[in-house]
């Protein structure tokens, strides 16, 4: 179900194309978050016209409303949301562990950084207990006692109808002690077995199934997680858990773990869960990741934050903030998405998310999302020509991603020269 | 600026078309409110592919925030909102008055309709002091004292650049008495002539100015009030202030001032304030009017209630209601509107109304507009081929708008035959 198109000479870089249910991704690619079955402010014809291929579902969510049985009655999600390309859907462990766990959802990512919109998981609701067996707790929905197992949620994602489910997994928080992490690690590998075998003999046709490398911060037990996982007969291969205190930790980490892939399963399609700001993406992309979801980018969006290629403000810039009350010009020069193609100015922008507008979370959602793709088309062009360094030094010297002169132009959709023509 | 085409025989009904600074607008037609600069949920492209040709700006609310000094900076309202056909802004005095009457806001157009989202003015702020000058009133983005007196309204009008502006009347509630509905008619015609003197020497070119018609639900004062404003130089006339406390007695009002407009001012364009119902815009059109502005349609939309032509249920079916939780069908058959023609069912749409996505608050807003823009199509369609009745008994008895057999079809929505081919 994965190809690899060309191998990066200087890296673990790589280009290829996942062969799914709902049609081809073009990698390495960013996966935008449909965690309620939508992107946020967006209607799926707006997603499919960004370039994007394949989105995320929240199994944890689609579980408590409208639930899969519904879900199922109505044709599985692809139709219930009206999305015909790929669908990935997590396993709901991430959501289950972060929120109980404490709302360290972000700390499980570990990376501290400035939360635009408070955590991705829910606060109310609690875990009650984590067993061999599964995990109980209770529904922010409707406060009511749910139990989730490895066999239940292969089962909910095999209703949701997805191209990829994920394996149930412990999301092994940074706080807990090695021990507590080898053990958890432990656990995560018996479960991603009765997932599998769940899976083998129940799975709708089509569907593929991707194991989760555990281990926290410790090499040894990242390539203990990775060697198991890759000895499974699991088709492609995520990273989950913890992944440092820091972005230093984390790229190291995340090395770790595909340098141990690129070994064991070197024909696998990698998926990093839950990174998506810029500069991880270009990282993860040099270390061999071939897709990314994160709720970031659109999270960004809603709360005003644009992505830009300033490098040195971490790509973004706030347009809450009162110094673009005024200002005239578009998010980004030359940028081709609605917003900036459209000529709404910053202080437009700024104005309508200072009322509450819904109209500017719109527009700056489908910036954000537009630049993200822009990015991974450039990535993916950097590898297939043999120049992904040049490419990275352009971005990460401030270039801005898309308006490559080799292409046809910033306004224009629909690139001739580009190996993935959405 | 304004030509008559076809005139109905049994009634005076008719159809036309406004020539404005930005475009033509073909008559009868709604316009959807871009209250704060922007149709919620929404983006321009949006709204012009709808097949809307004129929208409305609020002065009081573009004046508190982000001031007419910041958008005559960024170019006017057109070019800070992105928006290149015709405006019409209101003069700001529907909202101070609604705002200083204490919460009449529904109470004023005296329909006791069942609220979706309360009323469409602000609950906070309120009024200081009416005075022959003008009106004192407290804001509330900032809690300050301000002033709006006819000639400020009008300078602010100007600084939006709209193409018609409307003068700066009180907007009279029906809970006071016939003398105090006579006095304030007197003075919204002392502040009728100062807007028009002011805007003789200082409005902006191209921009015409709509007087506004008073006088409560009092035959006589409509008749008075009328003449009035017809005996005035005014491009265009309004009908405002309280219409009474249900349909049948609004029917009437407007009605008597219609007749009397027929009369006074048959080439000037008539529009009727905060008008929206599907009942109302059919019996408005019926009594000869020809421009029509509400919250109605939109605010409905973001409130998971969507437009059908069911008659008896008030033209109303409330996705949010729990009979729609797997109901695979659309809004509405046929329809060719995002939602239904993207083959959303009411299932989908429900849940994402429960799951307060903004998806769905668009998708919904999307339908009402498609809905009423096709009711208008079918109504102009109606008067121009001398069937007005015919048409209107077909909608009155549930006929679905835009799905006329001499159309084109309901998926398309570029109609070769229909007189208004957007």
């Amino acid at each position: 179900m994965f190809t690899v198109r060309t191998r990066s000479a200087g890296s673990r870089a790589r280009t290829g194309t996942l062969h799914l249910a709902h049609g081809d991704v073009q990698t390495p690619a960013f996966v935008p978050l449909a965690t309620k079955g939508a992107v946020k402010t967006l209607e799926p014809r707006d997603v499919a016209a960004l370039g994007y291929e394949l989105i995320l579902g929240n199994t944890f969510h689609l579980l408590l409303a409208p639930g899969p049985e519904l879900v199922a009655q109505m044709g599985g999600l692809h139709e219930f949301m009206r999305w015909d390309r790929a669908i990935i859907t997590d396993s709901g462990g991430f959501q289950v562990f972060s929120m109980g766990h404490g709302g360290v959802a972000d700390e499980i990512k570990g990376r501290g950084r400035g939360r635009p919109g408070g955590p991705a998981a829910p606060r109310t609701g609690s875990i009650l207990a984590i067993e061999e067996e599964g995990v109980r707790f209770r529904s922010y929905v409707d406060g009511g006692e749910r139990f989730l197992a490895p066999e239940g949620s292969m089962a909910v994602q095999a209703a949701l109808g997805s191209d990829i489910a994920l394996v149930f997994d412990e999301c092994t928080p940074f706080h807990v002690s090695r021990e507590y992490t080898e053990r958890s690690m432990e656990r995560t590998h018996r479960w991603l077995e009765r997932c599998l075998r769940w899976h083998e003999t129940r799975g709708p046709a089509g569907q593929v199934v991707y194991g989760i490398v555990q281990g926290g911060v410790e090499r040894d037990l990242r390539a203990i997680s990775a060697a198991a996982v890759a000895s499974s007969a699991c088709d492609g291969i995520a990273i989950g858990g913890s992944l440092g205190q820091d972005k230093a930790q984390m790229h190291e980490v995340v090395g770790w773990t595909t340098e141990e892939l690129e070994r064991l399963a070197p024909d696998r399609p990698r998926h990093l869960l839950g990174i998506g700001d810029v500069d991880d993406l270009i990282a993860g992309v040099e270390l061999g990741i071939d897709t990314f979801d994160c709720a970031l980018p659109t999270r960004l969006g809603r709360h005003g934050v644009a992505l830009v290629p300033a490098p040195d403000s971490g790509w973004r810039v706030d347009l809450v903030k009162g110094r673009w009350r005024s200002a005239p010009e578009p998010i980004l020069d030359g940028c081709g998405c609605p917003a900036c193609a459209g000529g709404f100015s910053r202080a437009y922008l700024h104005y309508l998310l200072r009322a509450r507008e819904l109209t500017g979370l719109r527009l700056v959602t489908l910036h954000n999302l537009w630049f993200i793709a822009r990015l991974m088309e450039d990535l993916r062009a950097g590898v297939d020509a043999g120049r992904l360094p040049e490419v990275v030094a352009a971005l990460r010297g401030g270039a801005a991603p898309g308006m490559d002169a080799r292409r046809n132009g910033p306004m224009d959709a629909e690139r001739s020269e580009a190996p993935n023509p959405h």
